[in-house]
Order: structure tokens, then C-alpha cells, then sequence
């Protein structure tokens, strides 16, 4: 039964930052918030946990693998090293939205995200490593089933663009909705879905919507580990299956 | 009237070298999409232009003040500096669907996003200076109204994130349909469209149709300018008179 | 008594690499050493470690509290997102310049640092944690009494700079030849030094040396820990007290 | 003749902001440091210019091709994007130092490096480009001969640093004594000089002074050029002349 660890990153009073005195080069914004996300990613990838860029001021991470002292580093790290600081929920849950759910409730008790005495919050509880099992993070990887031949060699850019919007659109309110499951786009024709336990027909039925729903058609590779890196490559090599097999969904074990 | 000179960057042969010999590990794939942005942000925006992150592997920017070497210099430095190379293209258009597609098109030409010999090709055309006018680009930038009090601050992160992403996919399809415009979410809940001559009206009908389609509400700000960044910042500009005004509709001229 | 461990980083066949085919522009490959010495300090300080810069193409690395695996995964990270690759020699020591030099005939024995057919070589030992104690490494961190008032702010920046380069160059080469100790500019006029165990009397020398040599004013703040954050961090707090109280050599324990 | 037009970048109170309210992560500054230095080189360099790292709180650039506004932009992206700020002075002169002390003194006349009242001051006067001749840099780039097989492969990696570091401090100081040049060290066994008018007698005489001084051998490439970029590839070619043909002193002219 998975057991995710889930931590949300907030950017304190980052809406206020961006347009205090003046409205800041936007360039300069995106490269602050991109550069940022790097960092974290490294942090906890490093770790073997994923994070994800979401909407850059509030970033939502899987971080079993990482202890509370990991987190207060990495705060403590970007404080140093950012003209912005972040409040850090964690929280774990039998599903993926639950955990979610219970870590943002740590951060909104502690503040406003643009209440300006809000600063470095940092709380919740980890998995002590003892507890940990090799069934706590369930990772399914989507792709795009030919997306250079059917869109990218073929449509203008954002045509592209938007039909890959629609596909993860529609499949990120079904997983969602249907199994409590975090969708995130990251980047190509990609995206990575943090799940409770689901079996093939789950995602077959999650392909069948999507498809439905605006005719983008999906295969995807799961698996399962102890961290988000076990789990999502062992979901990279089932992915490389469904290309090799022309199958719809492979699952790592 | 508009005159945009849209750039497409597209990353030669990702997708295979992503899982050649082996899948690679997915936080150093978020690191280096997000780092390369990063670069490319600083490269495009230091010279006045705006460059959107899209689907990290294809990158869509607006150039106007680019001159055809500052693209070169821009895909040399690239090269020096990542283990992937990239392919641009380079076109106007009396709209930013117009340039943004033949942008393509000449990216297309030189061949497949997945063709292994396809390296670094450089194509296209750049606006001569003395051609530059002070009409030449209009930008919306929309937000959420209040966004932290209706949602930040009161659901869930991804709940969040899902009501911003479909008032994203609802503009996006709008604005790209009725006036062939290129929109992109930049992180938080903000949105910058970039748009061909629009007024007041235009946006309204665009704010009223998302509120229709999926019950989000939005503002704008609209600049025009010789350069995105000109037209962006009187964009913020505008956006912030919406914020200290009330109104939905601000146009900075 | 201490027991360093060192690690070399070597960049596999990075001269040749920077004038193939050409020559590459200098500001590129400013760029690339800065950006991978910033990762490499990044992984290295998050598990307490230390790195400096040393040659950008070799830097040395003081890493008790890394694994082998860490080890491991720094280099795959690396050669994720670089055009270029690393080798590593870890070994261990009772002074750091036996430790280094073990470390580096581990990389010489793998293969010249030009042989284009050396990449990623990864040999040598850790120490096991439970053999880990609270004296296994001392840091020295030595800074220019008053540099900003005798210095940076009367003589033209690059004279200062000369006077901050001889103070080091004679603290380096007597610290090596007396004591087997590894010193590291590290910025403004602050210079790190990995040492053996060392009392007062070898830092008064060491400071009336380099007054003697080169007319350069030290002082000095010495800590020592398990890892080397423990053991900096108390050698900038000792070095606060000589600020504060005008001394020339405080130990942090 | 040459007219080198050098920048001074200094970190507005850098040394009090890394010890307040306590002593920072030695790690973090380290990242911290390489990135901003990074930046700048990404800056200066896209523009054709060179900077170096010196010190890290204190940089020296060579800006021939940079304007007023461009850096005023450099200021502003980095004030947006990090948690300290630059103040900047430019300056011209017939020789390197001299340009260089002016601009040093128009950042002291502003105020102490540690005032913490001085913050992104900008004072000075580029070049402008209708004076601007192929003449006005001239760029000296020294390596040492096969490092190599004399040191890299042979030696220890410290005693190898110590060796490089001899002769840079020897080549540094008579080239600032005898020709007022600004000579940095930028990795490997590389130095970049910045000179006046000097012709092949005046770099044996150079070579022929650090063989003596401290026995290291070094051979040079020179260019020359309307910009450090221009100089400096002219003297990278060349020094490949004394690689392939053997020679000590290689002029690209």
C-alpha cells in the first residue's frame, strides 16, 4: 500500500516581491523561478524524491527519502543563496491528494502566502525510515504515443503545444477526480502521475478518457519503489515497453 | 499594427538522448530543461525580448531587437555549454500565429525533431532595424483576480493549481482560435499573451468567455511596445491599475 | 586526531575538449567551470562537505561524510548535464596531503587527464561511518586583518588584489611544507585551510611567516568536527572573535 | 594603440551581509560566488567583452563594446535575481591599470565596499562606438607548456596547484610592474593578460622572467582586437601556432 510523502514549497510573499517597488523585468522573473526550481530539484532529486514546478511559487515535491533535516537544510540553503524565501509543508497520506492536501493545511496555518511576516515556516512529519517499504510511492509515466510524428514534425508550435495542454488537461481532473492522483507536465509529450495503488485496468480506463475527452492518445509505463526515483524509473523502463511492444500500459513488477 | 518576429528553439534529437543508453534520471532532466530556459531567458530577455518555457524541448520566443547573429551567438553558446544542441527558426507575421508557424515550418524543413543528423540548423528572417516601430508587439498580461484569497490561501495546492490550469487551457484555446494569438502561463496564476491589434473590447469578450467556460476570473493589462519588453512592462503597468482600480480591462496607451 | 578524507575531481579530457574542433569563446568556458564548481559545491556542501575551486579542472573536494555511492551519483549527475565528464579518486588520510595525494594516484593510475578514452573513472575507499569522530577534520580559516580599510578601499582593485594573491601564495606553500595542509582562496581575502591537528603555536607561526614573506596581516579562527561544515562553521565563529576582540589566532574548541 | 575600457563589479557590503545575523554556509557562498561571477560572464561576454573572477566580491571586466545602458541592465538583472547587489565603475585608459584605477576610484568615491548605505552605485564612461578601432585590446594568453605530462599526471594535485599558482603570481606581478597589465589566472594552466601595445620582445622578456623566477615555462598567444572577444580568439589561435610549431611566442597579427 503506498504511503506518500508529500511536500509543498511556498515562495513567502513572493506576489508583493515581484511588483515591490516597481514591476520587475519579467525575463528576470522567469529566470529567478526556473533557476530556483532547478536548485530544489537537485536537492531532492539527489535524495531520490521528485519535485515538480507546478506554478514556480508554490512547487509541490514527493519526498520519501528525505528527513526533516533535509528540509530545514534546504530552506536554510535557498535563504542564503535567493533574494526569496520558502515555507515548507510536509505531510504523508495513503493517497497522494490526501498528503498533499494535509501539507498545504501546515502552510496556510502559518500564514498568508502574501502575508509579509510570514517567513520560513517549516512544518510537519516524515516516514521514519524504519516504516519505510518498497510499496510506498506508485509513479505512472505518460507519454504522447508518437507525438514528433503526429504533432511535432507536423504542426506549427503551439498547435503542437496545445493539443499536449489538452491531453494533460483532461487526464490531470480524471486522476484527480477518479483516484486521488497528482498530474504534473514535465515537459515534451511527458507526464508524471504520483498514485495510490492502481492496477492496469485503472489505467487503461485513465487512456480511454483521455482519448475520449480530446482525442489525444496515451500509453504509459508504472512502477513502484520505496522513493520517487525507484518507483519513476522503473516507470521509464515499462514506458520503454509500451514503444517497443506497441502496448497502451506496462507496469514495472 | 503588430509585426511580430517569433523565434521557435527546439532541441535537437531529445527525446532519444533523454533515454540513451538508459533512461536518465528525471530530476537532471528537470534541471537541465530548467537551467537551459533559464539561459536562454536571460540571453533573449536582456535584449529586450520575452521567451516562454512551453514544453521545454521546443521553446517559443518573440525577438523583436534580436538581429540574426544574436542568434547564432545565442545557439554557439548553447553548444559550448550543455551536452545538447539546439535547432531555431526565425519569422515575422502580421500575427503571432502567423510568424510562429512559419517559424516552424522552416525548423520542419530542416528536419525531424528526432533525426540524428539534424544539427543546430539556424533559419530564417529578422526585422531590420530601421523597420522597427513602436506598434511592432502588444502584450496582455491576464491574472487571476485575487487569486490568493479565493484559492492559495484556501485550498489545496493542487486544487489550486488545477483551477489556474483551467483558466489557462480555456484562454489559451480561446485567444489562439479568435485572434491568432500565442498564450503561455509564466507561473503563479498569471498568463502573457502575446497578441496581434486588439482593444478593449477583444479583451473583455476574452475574460467573459473564460468566467463562461470554466467559472475563472480574470483581469489584464495591455502594452504595446517596439520590444516585449516594452509592451510587457506597460502591460504590469496596466495590470497594476486593474489591481488598484477594480477593473478588468486596462490598456496601457 | 585527524583522519581527512579527500576526493579529487579531475574533468576527463577537458583540454582538448575547449579547442575542439575550435577554440571556444573564453566567456563560455568562464561560464561552464564556474556553473559545474557551483553543482559540485551545491551536492558536496548539502552532506557537509567542501569543495574549492582549485583549477576548475581539477578541484579538490573534502568529504567526510560522503559516501561511495554518493560519489557514485555526483558523477552520473554530471555527466547528465555537462557536456563533459568527471573522474573522482577518494582516499583518506591522517594529514590532507597524504590523503590528496593517495586520492590523486588513484586518477593517474585509471589514466592520463587527457587520454580521450578515460571517462568517469570512480576508485578509492571512504571512511565507514561508525569509524567517523568529532576531531577527524580541522579547518583554519584565515582572513586579511582589515582588508577593506587597508585594501579595497585605497588601492586600485586589482593592486589590492595582488597584495590578497602574495598572502596566500606564501600562507599555501608554508602550510604545505610545514604542516602537509591543503589552503584554498576562497573570495574576498579569505583564505580556508585543511590541516592536520595543529595547536596556537603553528598558527602564530604560520601568521608571523606570511608577515615576515610578504608583509601581509592574518588572523586566523580554527574549529574542528566530523565533517567539514562542523569544523568551518566553528572556524568562522572563532574567526569572529578575533574581529571582536582584536586577537591574531582563536581556537573554536 | 590600445584603449581598454575596464568595468570594477563590487558587491555593495558583501563581507558584513555573509556574517549576518550569523556566519553563512561556507558552501552556499561558494555557490553563491561562482553563479553571480557566472552571470556576469554570460553578460559581458554575450556582448564580446571578458570578465574575471578575481576575488569574486570584486571583478574586473574588460568591456570594450558594452554600453552605458547595457551596464546599467547588468546592475538591474542582478539586483532582481540575487540577495545582494552590485555597484559598478567604468572607465578608459592607454593602459589596462590605468583604466582600471580610475574605475576603482569612482566606486570609492561612492563609498566604502562595507558602507551599508552604498548600494548599485554606476559612474563612469564607456567608449563610444564611433571611436572604437581594431587597436584597442590587446590580449595575451599564456599556458603553461605540456602541464600535462610535467605536473597534471605526475604530481599530486596540490603540488601541481602550487606549481601553476608560482608562476601566475610571477607572471602577475611583473606584468603589472613592467607594463601595467592586468594578468588573471582562469583555470588549468591558463592566464589571460590584458595588455597595452606590447610586441614579441616584450612577452620573452616575460617568459624568459617567471623561467627564472620560479623555474614554471610557460609559451603565449597574443591578439589583438576591436574587443576582448576579438583579441582574445586571435590569441587562442595563436597559442595553438606554439603548441603545433613548437614556438614560445605566437603573435596573431
Amino acid at each position: 500500500m503506498t504511503n506518500t510523502q508529500v511536500t509543498l514549497c511556498q515562495i513567502d510573499n513572493y506576489g508583493p516581491w515581484t511588483v515591490t517597488p516597481e514591476p520587475r523585468r519579467e525575463a528576470d522573473l522567469q529566470t529567478l523561478q526556473s533557476r530556483l526550481y532547478a536548485d530544489i530539484s537537485q536537492f531532492v532529486g539527489n535524495r531520490d524524491g521528485y519535485v515538480f514546478f507546478t506554478r514556480f511559487d508554490n512547487m509541490i515535491a514527493v519526498t520519501n527519502g528525505l528527513t526533516f533535516e533535509d528540509h530545514a537544510l534546504l530552506q536554510e540553503s535557498v535563504g542564503n543563496r535567493y533574494p526569496v524565501t520558502l515555507s515548507l509543508g510536509v505531510a504523508t497520506g495513503k493517497t497522494p491528494v490526501q498528503a498533499l492536501s494535509d501539507a498545504t493545511t501546515l502552510v496556510q496555518d502559518a500564514g498568508s502566502a502574501q502575508d509579509k511576516n510570514r517567513r520560513e515556516c517549516l512544518e510537519g512529519r516524515v516516514i521514519d525510515d524504519e516504516h519505510r517499504t518498497d510499496d510506498d510511492v506508485q509513479i505512472a509515466h505518460f507519454d504522447v504515443i508518437d507525438a514528433t510524428g503526429e504533432y511535432t514534425d507536423e504542426l506549427n508550435a503551439f498547435d503542437t503545444f496545445i493539443e499536449i495542454e489538452q491531453g494533460y488537461a483532461s487526464l490531470m481532473r480524471y486522476m484527480r477526480e477518479a483516484h486521488d492522483s497528482l498530474a504534473f507536465f514535465v515537459g515534451g509529450d511527458n507526464v508524471i502521475v504520483v498514485c495510490p495503488d492502481l492496477g492496469e485496468g485503472e489505467y487503461e480506463d485513465a487512456i480511454y478518457h483521455v482519448q475520449e475527452d480530446v482525442d489525444v492518445e496515451l500509453q504509459v509505463g508504472v512502477g513502484r519503489g520505496k522513493s520517487p526515483h525507484d518507483a519513476g524509473i522503473a516507470a521509464k523502463h515499462a514506458l520503454e515497453d509500451c514503444r517497443a511492444d506497441g502496448t497502451r500500459v506496462e507496469l514495472g513488477w
